[in-house]
């Protein structure tokens, strides 16, 4: 139940990140004004490893979805995540100077650019989600901005964060970790996969299952994130190694230590695949090799 | 040409209000986690003229709109005004401590906090207008959702405020000012008028002139503003008084000086009453009433 990601899923996904690179790099323009469009790029292309714009087109062509509600989604869920991490990485939060190897964008930019470069970023994401009716049935639309919204949110990644500055220098068992990063991180990963489901017309088994597949590897994720963050170094992260056992926050690591952590990323994998063995349906061979990627990534 | 208010506005008016302060009371939640709903709260709430929600519901009411989607749109609209808020007067913006009377979101609540708020604050805003749908129509809050990320974003009140930031004491020309103020203003207030509009189905005459007179009334709404930036003091504007003028900031008095800008806002209020009589609608007494609000307010 581990399928090896073949040549077909690597193809597949370098298309897959051509078409996501060339519309992030028309919709995300340059002639914002007075230097904006380039924060805005300069935050989005170039960088990153496009998970959940992969996470979104591989659950649309599960389901036999509209290729282009797809794209769009795709490239919505990239823009929150971007504006997540100008947000983050600003002095009153994280206070982080890397980022993908390169300075930050209130380092590159200053801070009022980049506050306002996130805040364009997001806005946009729902720009993207609406285009004419013609491009995009509007139901769909309708149903893609309810749930980007709600993953970006109070009850999502936003509530994640501020679980996040809370906890700082504080005890929190297991549980309690697991709700923050089931909001911070895994919220944004789920709503990838369940986008994605939503440019078809999955019956319901299909889209509990996808759900399921969503959560497991949404909490994988910010497992791994911890692992690397006390194994790997700082230019292999592209960003500064370390960083939360430094400022003192709760980790799955701290918590369950190195081994039962790396166990609990093995036992979230399996998850993963299980609920798309039993999802019924037919092409989920990208989303299985995705799910590996997401575990047994070095960066 | 310029209507009275009469007792039936201000019926009218105090009504919604009502309707207005109570949806969001109910839909900004104080359980988001770690503290973040009450600063999401403590930013909307009890606070400020409801100038935008009013116009969304004057705007539905002339075109006979569904109320039900058009008070998601006017607490949508509020909800982005009131994040604008909270992130303009951060440290890296205009670093303000006083709001509406009361100590600004990052006074009270820290930097990083209110930056969440605001975040978060944009994505009710369109997890408001995505409700089931059998409460508002897809094709309506994919038209809604649309309308207010184009105000918001990068060719609206972002960009505007991207221009803001870096005309500080640089000379601009009228053309320049005016192009500013559209964005940066001028963009939520039509798109207030245009997303009440969107709550019916008016005809390609009235949908015109409705926005003619959103445009109007948002360039009056910043000249106004200009002229009390200058006029008034703290206490009756409820935040700090004269911070263009001291922070170097080009503004229509410092350009056409206050005689000239008063002349200006009569000419926008007489363009606005105009594109109203033009229109065909019928009801359209309290679109007239809220532009003479914008013009004659003390604050």
């Amino acid at each position: 139940m581990n399928p090896v990601a073949g040549a077909d899923f690597e193809r597949w996904s370098a298309q897959q990140l051509d078409r996501v690179e060339q519309a992030l790099s028309q919709w995300v323009l340059a002639d914002a004004p007075a230097g904006l469009g380039n924060a805005m790029r300069y935050a989005v292309l170039d960088g990153g490893k496009r998970l959940r714009p992969l996470l979104v087109l591989a659950a649309s062509k599960a389901v036999g979805g509209q290729p282009q509600a797809a794209l769009r989604a795709a490239c919505a869920v990239e823009l929150i995540h971007a504006y997540s991490l100008v947000h983050d990485d600003m002095p009153c939060m994280d206070n982080d100077v890397l980022r993908r190897g390169k300075p930050t964008v209130h380092v590159a930019f200053g801070e009022a650019q980049a506050l306002l470069a996130g805040d364009a970023l997001q806005a946009l994401a729902f720009e993207l989600l609406t285009p004419d009716a013609d491009e995009v049935a509007p139901a769909v639309q309708a149903r893609l901005c309810a749930l980007l919204a709600r993953a970006a949110g109070y009850a999502g990644m936003a509530g994640g964060q501020a679980i996040d500055l809370a906890s700082v220098g504080r005890p929190l068992d297991e549980a309690q970790l697991r709700t923050m990063h089931l909001a911070k991180t895994g919220a944004l990963l789920k709503a990838s996969v369940v986008m994605g489901a939503a440019c078809g017309a999955p019956d319901a088994k299909a889209q509990a299952t996808l759900a399921q597949y969503g959560d497991a590897i949404g909490l994988a994720f910010q497992v791994v994130d911890d692992i690397l963050d006390v194994t790997a170094d700082s230019a292999t992260l592209g960003k500064t190694a370390g960083k939360d056992a430094s400022h003192d926050k709760p980790t799955y690591v701290s918590l369950l230590g190195l081994e039962a952590s790396r166990a609990q990323a093995r036992a979230l994998l399996a998850q993963a695949h299980a609920a798309l063995d039993a999802s019924g349906l037919a092409d989920t061979a990208a989303l299985h090799a995705l799910a590996d990627r997401v575990i047994h990534r070095s960066c």
